[in-house]
């Protein structure tokens, strides 16, 4: 498996060099765009990587998906799908249009930022921090590293480049999708995407979604099976921002991708994945991570569909 | 596995009350609400079915799925993908705006009704009829059935109301996404959605997906694998409607619907299979035929994600 | 008032040079840019011109207002705008997006395509070409001119290359907006479209819209006071496609552009004005025409607002 | 005049039983249905007024043509419309999607809350307050009453309810249109929607308006001529938000209405006009309000179209 991987890593290396990343804050466009690090968790337990696979980095969207995950396990999924749907929007990632225009005026899906900062509000906890706590405890124990925290000079970037964000946040207060203040309740978004994980952390993770919820590692339930199903179909259709679609065609396998070069999957009984490549393509994903996988679904057969 | 079948139809046609048949046209409108039809043709090259299993009914928006495997076979891929895109839309199947507002002005994926307007006119032939005529002999052999044939009245009932189809066409005219007559064009349109097929030639068509093209009958080649798993990741993220989010949530296989009350499925390596049921719900799906395939799915555990 | 227009024009003229004729048909591509004819027919019935106003061209969107005229002399205001609203739409005149999201879904107005080709099929007739025959005879009287009559290869041009505009109609038909045939009622729209005419035939008629219906040639009634007032009112919020707004401030009187480079303009109780200009803004108004109106609303106090 | 005004005071108010108050803040909602003042102030500096003419009121969106005057005699034409355009949108007042999906990616015109908000931003002073100061001096002069002030209750609850504005705010700041502290921003333009001012005021405003600057009590310029015109026109093509063009063919002058039940109306060369009457119709606009300037139209021949 070992060279499987190097294999894999070294072949798709080069193409890190036609991405690049991003740009919108210091502690993100700084990262090493030549970086690639992949780990595989079988389900057996046994743990596989190579390349810069523990490094850490921010995760940024990738908490959407654990977010989620937490807030399902806390409250479970009618108090999310109440508020946000589950269906894919064909619309950038941080678009506001559709809670003025469609019909039933919520966001589309948990994936996008609207619906991420609506789950993100329904954390249990008094304000930010308290909800960020609950939350962090809950990633530790999936990632089993109990040292792992918020960056927070991220945080503290990602809060002074959020006029869109906010703009997303005051209209859904208007259509009453989120409780609280509207600033504690981004401060929660924010702490969340500013996460630092590494890909072999993402990849324990995965495995649990690929087992329907039971950590191979320990065999115990991590998450509900129901959880694992519903953030496994989301993620194959929203997971990739605007390549979602392209991905299930070209991987094949659940996908949630995040602008710090993450890449969390997760193979149904066999495999979960951690990927990180911070050289982005003109989506946001991982270009070097997206080609990694490919070859990955190639050479292990790993598809799905 | 036939008790299995019987038992999921029996629990599901309950459900088939709440919903009703396609109105826009007489030959859907008077189909029989409560017929509900299960085939399942599985990788040895069995068939189990039970119910309305050989009741023949109009594939309408399945032919999607047929009409990319053929022009996919006979083109190639980049044929199709150089002129519609992979990604879900979240707008409704007949939806026009995106031909309008889009950066790349073309149609999202060839499911909705715009991307397989272009997919039909790119069939090889000189005028519709000949297009069909090729269509018709490829879905012959991919269902074993040389009688398969066009609904007339269907096909000319499709022709008497299809405003907005032709609406949608004379866009993709100006966008200069269709060549020839769009008259000629959608009359091709019209007759692959007014084939008429039955659960037990669905369920052929599905393995063969599910075999990544390799017909289970024959043991032969009948589709390229690239193109089965296109069409299976597009089924994924866009194949049934509105609803294609929670259907991957609630069964979790690739699957295609139509509003004559039919659905293709295709669980990889295990089993394709075909649904009738006439009512529908509000998205224009078969109302008992998901509930079926939700049944079947926990059953035998089809789920791929 | 000769030496005012002649000075107008003279510096108006040079701006020309920064527009170009339209290019979608070839009747009017080859149009010379440099052409600038104004006529201006005061309420005393007094015919003031000067460069290229007797220069005949196709009006194109300036028959819309004729059109509307027409419709509702013949059947009164509710017959239109039941079917069309009043208001500005803030989307290209070809837009068809409206259609779909608004909540009326009917044209925001009679000046955008959608709308014109509902009040065109409102013309009473049996098919497009008697039809406009009333039209005709109503514009020749408008006119003065009994030999007023269609350009046939502007008709011919206009009808090949109509892609949007049968999508619109289409559209239209799936909102049973428009009755009967489509393609016949396109044809009847592009008829009207192809009119020929000048800039002093324009004029009589804006002078009848000034005065409030009545034709200062004859002092009789040529339109009824309310169909003057509400098109005189559509002209200053809609007439000059997405340049209106701008207009309104600029020049500040009631007008009507086509892509042919003629404007039509209406100054209450004073003047009818007609413009003939074939280099066009990139919004598709006559570039020196717009100059020629703006020092001329400068030069004769014409701003009504 | 008296009695005209009287006698169309009288026909209008019984329209006021099919409209209600504002009720999205308290001030608004407790006002009374059944008022109705009228007050017009003729070029030879004459005021007529009948009914509630000086009960106070506050003058919501009337605000946005004060904020554009302001600035425009502060920083100039350029200064505004560089940021913000002139054309009507078709949309709401209180729409986000054009600044997502527009080419140019500002707000369309000055009146919609996104160009208001941004037009209010760019008043000189260093923080709401001191913003707001030189505002309030500049519509005191205009308004020859030097008591005039914000209602504080009023602000405060604009404050409260303003989710809406803040997610149009936020997003105007991601798109750089507006400088500064967003809440700070918000303040200013709140205070200037809270301002509390009475029919007379108004007329007397829309006096200098109608004498393209000159104040006809003084004699003095007020506002520039160019101010005055650009005003007036947008007044024309956005003053009566989703109404504006069928206020536009039922009555035929520049009006500005707000949902406080207030319009401020000019007539060129002639009159001034101030009225208010807080039962709304559905689309916001005080529905005595329109009545009587409809019949007032007939009554005194207003229209300028």
């Amino acid at each position: 498996m070992h060279s499987i991987l190097a294999r894999v890593r070294e072949e798709a290396l080069p193409i890190a060099r036609q991405g690049k990343t991003a740009d919108y804050i210091p502690a993100l466009s700084s990262a090493d765009p030549a970086a690639l690090g992949l780990a595989l968790f079988d389900a057996q337990g046994a743990m596989h990587s190579c390349g810069e696979a523990e490094r850490r980095f921010s995760i940024q969207s990738i908490s959407k998906v654990l977010a989620l995950a937490y807030v399902m396990s806390e409250l479970g999924e009618a108090a999310v799908f109440s508020r946000v749907g589950k269906e894919p929007s064909g619309d950038p990632f941080n678009s506001i249009i559709r809670l003025e225009t469609s019909a039933k005026r919520r966001p589309f899906n948990p994936f996008i930022n609207a619906g991420a900062i609506v789950v993100s509000s329904l954390m249990p906890g008094a304000d930010a921090s308290e909800r960020n706590e609950g939350f962090i405890a809950f990633v530790r124990r999936l990632a089993h590293n109990p040292g792992l925290a918020m960056d927070e000079a991220v945080f503290l970037s990602e809060r002074e480049s959020a006029a869109r964000n906010r703009s997303i946040a005051w209209f859904l207060k208007e259509l009453k999708l989120i409780e609280g203040e509207v600033d504690d309740c981004l401060d929660g978004y924010f702490m969340q995407c500013a996460l630092s994980m590494n890909a072999v952390e993402l990849s324990r993770i995965g495995a649990a979604l690929a087992m329907d919820g039971i950590d191979p590692s320990t065999g115990q339930r991590a998450l509900s099976a129901r959880a694992s199903r519903v953030i496994k179909s989301l993620m194959v259709t929203c997971g990739m921002y605007d390549g979602s679609g392209e991905f299930a065609v070209d991987v094949g396998i659940p996908a949630k991708s995040g602008v710090g070069g993450g890449i969390l999957a997760a193979v149904r009984d066999r495999y979960g994945i951690g990927v990180y490549g911070p050289a982005l393509d003109e989506r946001g994903n991982s270009i070097a991570g997206i080609e990694a996988l490919k070859r990955l679904s190639g050479a292990l057969d790993l598809r799905v569909l």
